[in-house]
């Protein structure tokens, strides 16, 4: 799963570096390329290069670093963020927002709680949880003390707290950050800092009624984010196990054939059937059973002829989770989310605590297509996982009892929705629109036509605040008209409340729709969010004062 | 400023921690009596103890190890988060998410934009920036790549955001958990991941308006959390260095005589005095004409009597400081703050960047002897400082400077709301008031009173959520209908919609009251919600079906 190992991926992973500008652009470069060339060699050390590899890096970095010349001792600071992670400027943070909002108005909609846990946990907590992975996870320094590590995922630290205060029934949402040491390919939306956004449930219950709840609320999440059309593929970690059973896989190779079946998203049968005969020793005949039942999508309808199916009958693990498969379904009518939801024999979701129903939620091509374009330049052999996968799940029945000292069991069935993504796809989409995304909600401007009205400014803005209305005001003693109008225009402020001598004296507010310049004159205190309110809604009479102005292409933040 | 080193308090500071219950209490007791031992000798190494104290403190170890017996190479997993961190109960992300509400709510009002940084930074952007308390920073372990630390405050970062994007104009706030290794005091609402609460005005504007909206901002916030009363000590930083220079304190001294006096508000003046006198070496005289103007509290009239002060005139800092402290006090009295705010020459806050105006909120004591038996515990030589402090902040025009390669500078004012703090005392007051917070919204629970009506009541819960209304069904089959109204009571659902075969026949829905049990009959499809909106405001006419039952005591999260 790793990219192999080479300084073009190293350094193209690098990423952006500012430094600073030292009046000689050549040095900058130089500082540059001695920074990525240093990481270069303290990654090949890392992952046990060779050593002859090793020592041609280190005299590249040596040579780089004499060309630098003699006041290379002095500390050349280097202006940037940790690898892998990024700030979110305010446009970010209100496209984020929103997308929060979306989310968490659903998961309130369906009852969830919220818990939060500690960005690190004790390093035996998260050992012997994510297997291979493991050597991603971010360990703290031994400053003395106990020995911790970033959490890697929230669903570990669920079932700590889960096992730790001894609770067996909650249905909880959980949105934090969490870091995993990986090559971060950041254009793609994949960074060593990224939040994930978890909804579970756990405890005993009638069978499927909760994993059906989890699908509804993935339809109510991405029909409500508006990400163009999409569809929900499930299966069940049983009638995968029975199916390489009944096809004569061998016990013993069920894992790894099914991490060849999860390929099957992004390459054609063909390269998934060579890889299972040549690289993984199965026999041809096993691999084209499997090949047969891989390719068969369907709903409730699937499932039944399955079951009456020769071979999958055969095996009761298939047959137990095919009948849930049925129960399923028609819960999902029930809830109305048929139109999406699809039982597709070829999803293999990877991670080892699953033991019931998976699925995992693909955006369909055409909104892929419009995510980005370093997407479509990307080959189908590269790691990159599927474009479209915005939400994925499962039930996982076994991992709270790894906590519990008893190994007491609280059953569980999640969904995680991948929520970077998403807000690299509403970022790409709002430069694409154009979309002007507003990130205050600031509501009326306090402005003066005329010098020395500063104090008036201040009064009338306390006010508004007084009110609860969001209005500001510049901070200059006498700014011009102009620039206080171009504030609204650049930050997308409806109003203005505009005052001078005449309308002080007459003990008036002039408000003015910045948008169409109209005007009205009232009294203060009077509350001027029935004007906004106007506003919101385009005009319905085309009364414009200015009708050369465009439209405002302006979001709504909120 | 750290608690001297000693192992009782090492050992109160380890906390409570979880074991397994090992069937044999005295086993896991002496397993709890290692972890602590064991975190002592660990504590005691890293702060460089002597090596006749940390053998001591070894052998314990060893001798509590000895009396575990043989199987004590079998693995203890201990069930705990780390040392200083908590989880937050979904009780308490209710109160969490009321508060942040409230805050956030006075920011947007304010105009302000947000932002996020990653939670670690490149550990030289850290360096340099906090001095003393650099070694209570985490750092990460050198895993390969760059030396990373988790960030200690928002304002660094802040700063280094601004710099790296050449931003010279923001208002923005910053909400995000900062770490550090401190002595953790839990009870008193400290911890070694805590969150911080920014607000920051950057940009070169007129004199004193952003410093007074962030002022207003606190006021606003304050009132806003009921908190109960606080008021607002300002002072100025140059008013301080001015005061030292014309009371004869030697330039060299002014940082550590203002530590000093920065413990006036927990040790009377003849101690503060004492420790400048013999431990610090400062005339009697300078002190005593210190301690005349530190005894100094007004407002604006005080600011105009020291400007006139012969002593204090001769300061051209004083002076300049002292006239921004009358026109901050003018705009206070225009945002209409003055009532909290008080012109206090005694507060010093100690951070070394603040370079103008400073700012501390406290509660009033009668708010924090509400707060926790607790801190009345405290004795007042204790670290912890002022207990009632909710607020602070200052001017710091040269923070980011320091991140410019030119050096050029972006003035910045800014405060921080100590929100843990507010969290305890929330936290405590429901406590005490015995409130039930709920910790979800659902307004209605869909309920059946008769047996096999589970795909009745999944059909009647998705026409609610289709009708964006917070709705709840339990998962059971067949649910009894009493153990589906206690489920209503214990968390606050104000609705029941009661299916049976009659209604079904008669295609209505039974609407039930949980706390008065009043019922209603409606046509399925009908918005429920105007019912729940009468249940929020108390009956105001008693005519409740059942007045044994008490007045619910909910309290809304929302």
């Amino acid at each position: 799963m790793r990219l192999p190992l080479n300084a073009r991926a190293l350094t193209e992973s690098v990423g952006p570096i500012e430094t600073f500008d030292l009046k000689m652009e050549g040095k900058t470069k130089i500082q540059e390329a001695i920074t990525i060339q240093g990481e270069i060699v303290r990654r090949m050390k890392s992952e046990k290069a060779s050593k002859e590899q090793i020592d041609k890096e280190v005299a590249k970095l040596l040579e780089l670093k004499a060309q630098l010349g003699g006041d290379d001792g002095k500390h050349q600071f280097v202006l940037k963020t940790a690898k892998g992670t990024r700030d979110y400027n305010p446009k970010q943070m209100a496209i984020r927002e929103k997308v929060f909002n979306t989310i968490i108005s659903c998961f309130k909609r369906h009852g969830a709680e919220t818990i939060d846990t500690p960005v690190f946990e004790l390093k035996e907590t998260l050992t012997g949880k994510y297997g291979e992975d493991s050597k991603l996870i971010y360990d703290l320094k031994d400053q003395g003390g106990e020995l911790l590590s970033l959490r890697y995922d929230l669903t570990v630290p669920f079932a700590r707290y889960l096992a730790m205060n001894k609770i067996t029934n909650i249905k909880r949402y959980h949105i934090a950050k969490v870091y995993r040491r990986d090559n971060p390919a950041m254009t793609r939306g994949r960074y060593r800092e990224f939040y994930q956004c978890d909804f579970d449930i756990a405890g005993q219950y009638d069978s499927m009624v909760p994993d059906a709840e989890c699908l509804r609320i993935v339809h109510e999440i991405l029909s409500g984010l508006d990400l163009g059309d999409f569809r929900i593929k499930v299966n069940d970690r049983r009638i995968l196990d029975g199916m390489f059973a009944v096809c004569g896989v061998p016990d013993d190779m069920f894992r790894t054939i099914c991490s060849t079946v999860d390929k099957l998203d992004k390459m054609p049968w063909e390269d998934v059937k060579r890889e299972m005969v040549n690289e993984k020793g199965l026999s041809e005949e096993a691999a084209d059973l499997i090949g047969e039942y891989v390719s068969m999508q369907g709903g409730m309808d699937l499932a039944e002829r399955l079951l009456q199916d020769e071979k999958m009958s055969r095996s009761k693990q298939a047959c137990a989770g095919l009948s849930d498969i049925k129960l399923l379904f028609s819960y999902l009518q029930l809830f109305q989310v048929t139109d999406k939801v699809v039982f597709d024999l070829s999803l293999a979701r990877g991670l080892d605590y699953y033991t019931g129903v998976i699925y995992e939620a693909v955006l369909s091509q055409a909104a892929v297509e419009s995510l980005s374009t370093e997407v479509q330049n990307v080959s189908p052999s590269d790691e990159c996982v599927n474009v479209g996968s915005v939400a994925g799940g499962g039930r996982y029945d076994g991992l709270v009892g790894m906590f519990d000292p008893n190994g007491k069991k609280v059953p569980c069935v999640g969904v995680s929705i991948g929520i970077e993504r998403i807000f690299s796809f509403m970022e790409q989409k709002a430069e694409a629109l154009a979309l002007k995304i507003r990130t205050t909600e600031v509501q009326v401007m306090v402005a003066s036509a005329q010098k020395n009205l500063m104090e008036e400014r201040l009064k009338l803005v306390t006010e508004l605040w007084n009110s609860g209305i969001k209005a500001e005001v510049m901070y200059k003693r006498n700014p011009k008209l102009l620039s206080q109008l171009q504030h609204c225009e650049e930050s997308g402020i409806p109003l203005v409340a505009i005052l001078g001598e005449q309308e002080l004296k007459d003990g008036v507010v002039k408000l003015r729709v910045v948008a169409t310049r109209e005007e009205e004159t009232g009294v203060p205190g009077e509350d001027p969010r029935g004007h906004e309110e106007n506003m919101q809604t385009p005009p319905r009479n085309g009364r414009s004062l200015d009708s050369n102005r465009s439209p405002q292409n302006w979001e709504a933040t909120c």
